[in-house]
């Protein structure tokens, strides 16, 4: 059988402003039937983004801390959204499983993520999370809980993050050990809690940083030795000049081609381009990287759709 | 090997009153290093309790909630601290096998736990959890999110919630794999997220209550065959006439005996009751219940300490 990670946009787990559990549980549902029927002919490990829901979790335990009740940081969010996201995507699958009159073979594990501490991104803070703030307002934020803020395309002032690369993955052998007996794993959610080793001790620590999840699940699909790598976003292919009028879907492309294209400026930081840099980095002899929607999933597993990235 | 699963009360977690996550990792620590010191001789799963942190994400979530951030419901408050407290002792564990030159062999499982619909506990929900309120302010919130509210001895009104008993665990398969890979595996955290089977369908779905951490620890040492189920609470050994004069400290004692104590009324509801319970469900020809503190738990294991109880 087939080794698959699939990374999932935002638009498979959340419908654009509708954001209570019950809202978010529905949409998992069609990704969660789907992910069931596809385990049938592969071994399947999930990564998810979590951005509209850290980016909740900030805000209620920002606004709402008390002294007894204290805001957790960020690295301890995105743990709190693993929990979340991975609750709801594991009930979506089993459920998928009741259906067939099938056991349900899920589990979410909860995955830290090493990056390191002298990764230049921590230099540079550039991810913006949370709520919009006033200049003032921004600037003694930043003071007391020594944030870095900027101003977001006009919109107002926000807290800014690290977004380092990921390295290693702690949990990746238990990962591996699960997806081998058959169980669908759903791992490094949001990219992963990161964390980075100690100078001398090597110890674990959470560090406040949003690690891109695309990057994330192509670490791990590199570390359990997948065979594919996919991400799921909300658009059938990749596209050169998208949104223009000479648009053009790609389908099967070389990652040397695909890379070169990268480097001219073809796509958007921040949108389509990390996970093209994923999939260019994953693909080598023997390994297939795929972008493409959730309606093309399957048929693009069959080399019958989206854009299919070989050596 | 030995089979054992730990169920780690409130105090292995947190101290009173200190509840930022620095404080809580810190604490973690110690059950941390003493879980990596006895996966040298055991088979380990560790479940915990999650009172005073889902009470905090509750109120977070509740005080902070808008329409675009709504507040999320317990169940799936449940699965956000199951991913919180599991990240900070995977966390600990992992630096305690650091220490020592090891590899980290750890894993967290979001955990769904089947209870009952028609458990009687959804007619008479009695464990309060969240903010305290006025008795108008507790009536209002009641009727706006179906609540059910009560008085909480003299100090306000407070929401309270069913304690169904747990049936099965979505996830026993994955967390046994696991666990037999030599994995120490956090599981059910917070008693689980109460999840119920709808009648005709039999699909899974969340429902707004809190399972109690011992006996949802139990029903998971009997599902994978444990051989040690261990209660790790605040004192040394169960008691009867506990803070009284005469105060007397079980050690070996059989599950007859201390079933019999329980029901004449000798161990306090909502704290060592509970625990006696899961310990006396759980014993059987080979299979051994321990209830002891964290300082006496090895020495327990080893038959030195604690209340152990026998078939």
């Amino acid at each position: 059988m087939k080794k698959i990670v699939l990374a999932l946009g935002g638009n498979a787990l959340q419908k654009k402003g509708e954001s209570t559990a019950e809202a978010q549980k529905k949409v998992a549902e069609k990704i969660g039937a789907l992910i069931a029927d596809l385990s049938q002919k592969y071994e399947i490990i999930v990564a998810h983004g979590n951005g509209p829901q850290v980016g909740n979790i900030m805000i209620h335990e920002e606004s709402a801390a008390t002294e007894k009740a204290p805001a957790m940081p960020l690295e301890t969010a995105v743990a709190m959204s693993q929990g979340q996201i991975g609750y709801w995507l594991s009930q979506a699958i089993s459920n998928a499983f009741i259906k067939e009159g099938k056991r349900p073979k899920v589990a979410t594990i909860v995955t830290q993520v090493v990056v390191d501490k002298n990764d230049p991104a921590f230099r540079n803070p550039t991810k913006p999370i949370g709520e919009f703030y006033t200049a003032a307002e921004a600037k003694k934020l930043a003071l007391k809980n020594h944030w870095t803020v900027k101003e977001d395309a006009g919109r107002g002032w926000r807290r800014v993050v690290a977004s380092p690369k990921p390295i290693d993955i702690v949990e990746k052998k238990a990962i591996n050990e699960l997806v081998e007996e058959g169980v669908i794993v759903i791992a490094v959610g949001g990219g992963g809690i990161p964390v980075y080793r100690t100078k001398i001790l090597k110890r674990l620590k959470g560090v406040d940083a949003v690690i891109d999840k695309d990057l994330a699940a192509e670490r791990l699909a590199e570390l359990v030795k997948a065979d594919v790598f996919v991400s799921v976003t909300a658009v059938p292919n990749v596209y050169i000049n998208f949104g223009l009028k000479d648009q053009r879907a790609l389908t099967e492309i070389s990652a040397k081609e695909l890379g070169g294209l990268a480097r001219y400026g073809y796509f958007a930081a921040g949108s389509m381009l990390p996970k093209v840099q994923a999939a260019v980095g994953f693909v080598k002899k023997d390994r297939t990287s795929i972008i493409t929607d959730i309606d093309n999933l399957e048929q693009a597993l069959a080399g019958k759709a989206g854009t299919i990235v070989k050596s």
